[in-house]
């Protein structure tokens, strides 16, 4: 079988992660050593720069800063959160022919690999010799057929160390500690917030995720529950969580709910839309309970953007399997002229293989925490999923010791 | 000279940080090594503890123990917000006299210091021989005297490195960004954000500290040159800063004149106490810039408590000094005889020996950032002020490399 003689593309979509440029790498070294790849370009901001015809030549990038920028969070080529629709692939194999690209890997979620999808349909209709990888990467977890996605143990590991801290600092100052947690449609990231606990009595304590509707009432009497036991509560919470389905099965968010319940209307803005800002839901949450439970140490923090692209929190399996997966992009398309979405196979504990997947099995399909991981009263995981995450979380993790010193007995004194 | 015979107490107080446990465990250690001392304790929840005479006995704590919760953030022994009077200081004195306690270390911020000499005052007037000493912690590095407080260089290799990932996020993804960072007095956590920069274009380009009134319009328009400048940019805030000063000389916070320039009122309690919630200064934040300047992508997140004890994001300088410190504590009081307050000083770039100040010189007074190390338009640091910190972050920050590969010229096209 004669393989195609053609440039290498590489692009990054979607939002960073703190591996991304281990798959960009990985991808653009392995890629450099086929004979059949005349050049590696690099395209800046995604499909973005396929069509502006903005390259870098990664063939000329010196292994070194490769290897500096591989460890370096969020994308160096730049990323895009445009989603190609046909038009916009046609200009994308336009430019391909136009420049005898053969090779496109592009590194993203859903909306990439939905990408990766088009162009590969497209490109086989004109018959247009093409092979295109989808690199997944997402600290959404949220992809499909493969058991866990690039990214995402990294930001699990920010995550439970986030909330290992918390833990401590509550045991120090007890009150109730309620952290917002990114990921709007699917709870693991949320989830991983379990893995911070060692001791029975470690938070966080309750875990709520956008795979069930939350109840306000029900989070009260929870809250109340463990702090009456313990003195003190924390609560992660999936930033997707919803309160109840409107006519149209369109979820009502949480903040709306409580912001009526607190006798007020969410603003609007010129069109009708609702304004609900950044740090909204947690400050309604911590609210909430201050009111209604009378708690006056109750704080609330939103994790935002630092989840994602933290550098120096880093799963080291994370950190290999992104390369690994970048890697293996080069070797199935310019080695073995395949196409399609390269998956992770997790083949023992804890072992995995990559399999490549047909890109339409992963297009625009996303998923959601199973069953079998969240607890029947749905405001905890269980044990089946702390097994999945645990050895994605890496090197050890930070001590959290507590103190070991018996109690001084005074008697009557 | 005669040494005094009898028990040590230790007790831990204020908000936490990354490194507070290695000071507990290096007096505790040096402590256990005296003959004089015939038993160390740890009082639970700072003085509350003590008045409350629930100890534990830290000469039964394995050093492996004490070794683990070193590398512990946040106070193994608890804390409390408790601010001692003087009547609350003489039942310290009392349960001291009752337990044969002759040394007492405080581990904590200004109202820890101030507590260590209204007790040592008491002790004197008494005439009970008591040593006590104030070891220094404060993620705000707020006390005088002393070059820098134990806490703060792990919470500014925080800031540093969360800004850092930021700072590639916009490269990635270009809009606005801003960070609301802690600090209600001083600027330090705060500026320390600027250590994140390595190139010229690199982020935060903009630093607003509570030293400076903060101007609205100012801030508008340095964004404004900036984002035409770049395409970006990212802005560290203290939450500390206010708009202007009140008829009493009160300082307004900003949050109340934005939303007050929004056409809204700040909701106020039942005691009229203006009620701002933990997210609203860095809402009001991006939605002042958003309305304004017609950018589309503005982000802001508030740290919270994530900057104060985050696992795994230490400083090695500073988890060594809040040992010594500690360790020196013990020398002080149980070798030395002395009373008085640890204090670091810096000797060489870098290098520096600890001394013993007056307590009566720390407790209850605050420092702020000195003009030198505020630049003159008030929106950024000196370079002087990166130098005094620069060493203080310890061990290389973690990679934050760009991608150095040539442009493709692509010529006529």
């Amino acid at each position: 079988m004669s393989r195609l003689t053609g440039k290498v593309v590489i692009a990054q979509g979607g939002g960073p992660t703190a591996v991304i440029n281990q798959s960009l790498v990985g991808a653009a070294l392995e890629a450099r050593k086929f004979p059949e790849v005349t050049r590696v370009w690099g395209a800046r901001h995604g499909v973005r720069g396929i069509v502006a015809e903005t390259f870098v030549d990664l063939s000329e990038a010196t292994t070194h800063n490769l290897e500096r920028v591989a460890r370096t969070p969020s994308s160096a080529l730049g990323s895009t959160r445009d989603k190609p629709d046909a038009t916009y692939c046609q200009r994308i194999l336009q430019v391909f022919r136009k420049h005898d690209v053969r090779y496109f890997f592009y590194i993203g979620g859903n909306d990439s690999s939905d990408t990766v999808r088009i162009v590969t349909e497209h490109a086989d209709r004109e018959g247009y010799e093409l092979r295109a990888i989808h690199i997944p990467k997402t600290v959404d977890n949220d992809l499909p057929i493969t058991d866990h996605c690039p990214g995402y143990p990294s930001a699990a590991r920010f995550v439970a160390s986030a909330l290992g801290g918390v833990n401590a600092d509550l045991l120090a100052l007890p009150g109730v500690y309620i952290a917002v947690i990114m990921g709007r449609h699917a709870g693991w990231l949320t989830a991983a917030a379990a893995l911070a606990r060692r001791h029975d009595d470690d938070g966080p304590q309750l875990i709520y995720l956008p795979e069930r509707p939350f109840s306000i009432e029900r989070y009260l009497a929870d809250i109340e529950r463990v702090y009456q036991q313990q003195g003190r509560c924390v609560v992660a919470i999936s930033e997707g969580i919803w309160a109840s389905r409107d006519g149209k099965g369109q979820a009502i968010p949480v903040t709306v709910d409580l912001i009526r319940q607190a006798g007020r209307e969410p603003e609007v803005d010129a069109h009708g839309n609702m304004q609900l800002s950044g740090g909204a839901l947690a400050d309604e949450l911590a609210a909430v309970v201050q009111k209604n439970l009378g708690i006056k140490r109750v704080r609330a923090d939103t994790f935002g953007y630092l989840q994602r692209s933290f550098p120096g929190v880093v799963s080291s399996v994370d950190a290999r399997e992104a390369r690994e997966v970048g890697e293996k992009a080069a070797h199935y398309a310019c080695g073995r002229d395949l196409s399609g979405s390269v998956v992770i196979e997790r083949t023992g504990d804890y072992a995995v293989r990559y399999a490549l997947a047909d890109v339409r099995d992963i297009a625009a399909r996303t998923r959601s925490m199973p069953d079998a991981f969240i607890n029947a009263d749905g405001n905890d995981v269980t044990e089946a999923f702390r097994t999945y995450l645990r050895p994605l979380l890496g090197d050890a993790m930070p001590d959290l010791e507590r103190l070991w010193a018996p109690a001084v007995e005074l008697g009557g004194g």
